[in-house]
């Protein structure tokens, strides 16, 4: 079973991947950038220099292959769950680049050959909530370029999500962690069906 | 006026390159990868990382992304040569990877976008020819794959020449060094023109 947690800085994943810890002692937990060697690197290019669109596009899209070639593709036989992947990949891309959410996608079916998650878990945010969580949160690059940056990123998300056939689970990010954390075994009960 | 230097290892490329500096004092002459910072990084990745071929290949493009954009496109006021470009890209990747070469180009393009050089030269060796060069040279990683890889590699890098519509100078490297050098100054007369 591979699971992605989507959405933008702020929502709640890290959170929510925290108390899955628990429930799943044996999961792999890992994340996109930074979940190989490699995107350690890449992710310290991309917050500190100043790169073109495409060249970060293209980095990414690196991350993404070898994370899925050398993390996630060896540990399909135990529960893996990634916080991001490739629906953040799209996302962000489409919201700074030139390229169609479908040369976006089909980009991405080529640096993870094919390898899709059984189901993604997707927190939305409100402006009103998202406010108040970044002004307590020390902020990176991403999440300098501001509130409606993030905003416009999320819909992209939903838009994503809501035309890929994967199942996945639409929560709201403000309800209490313990309600949320409840959602999600219950969907994941449903995906290791 | 962007023009590339392509053919594989051992050609004779980096002499070819020398003589032109006298000829062209205000050209910028630059490499791919390691002519943007991004690409003295991802040299150094490549060369000393055992990645998958698709992160491998997706590096290489962020590479050409960012020397188009940051390198090339800013000088194009002037003459550019490159040291490799998207040649090297499309064959170095058919060789290794199951992608087409028209998907290749496909990628190239977008990395490029639609910066295509006006010219390319291209340096071809015999086997006998390269693998006496070769004993001389320090190896790196791709050198150490083979003579037989290396020809390989040429075969395509002519293939993809032969169906691009650029104005490409096919040359024999094993001809004397002032003899090619006097051919590429003819082409690049007709290239300038």
């Amino acid at each position: 079973m591979y699971v992605l947690f989507e959405g933008i800085d702020g929502v709640g994943k890290t959170t929510q991947i925290e108390l899955l810890k628990k429930e799943f002692p044996n999961a792999l937990f890992s994340k996109e950038p930074g979940g190989s060697e490699l995107g350690k690197e890449i992710r310290r290019f991309i917050l500190n220099c100043n790169l073109s669109s495409r060249a970060e596009l293209f980095l990414f899209l690196a991350d993404r292959a070898e994370h899925i070639q050398k993390v996630v593709k060896p540990n399909l036989n135990r529960p893996v769950f990634s916080d991001r992947g490739f629906i953040s990949g799209v996302a962000y891309a489409f919201a700074k680049d030139t390229l169609s959410l479908k040369e976006l996608c089909k980009l991405n079916n080529l640096a993870m050959e094919g390898i899709y998650p059984n189901g993604v878990i997707f927190l939305e945010i409100s402006k009103t909530c998202l406010k108040e969580r970044l002004k307590k949160k020390k902020l990176d690059r991403i999440e300098r370029e501001g509130i409606e940056y993030l905003l416009k990123v999320q819909k992209i998300m939903r838009r994503v999500l809501k035309t890929l056939p994967l199942p996945t689970l639409f929560l709201d990010a403000s309800l209490p962690k313990e309600e949320l954390h409840q959602h999600i075994l219950k969907f994941l009960e449903g995906v290791l069906k």
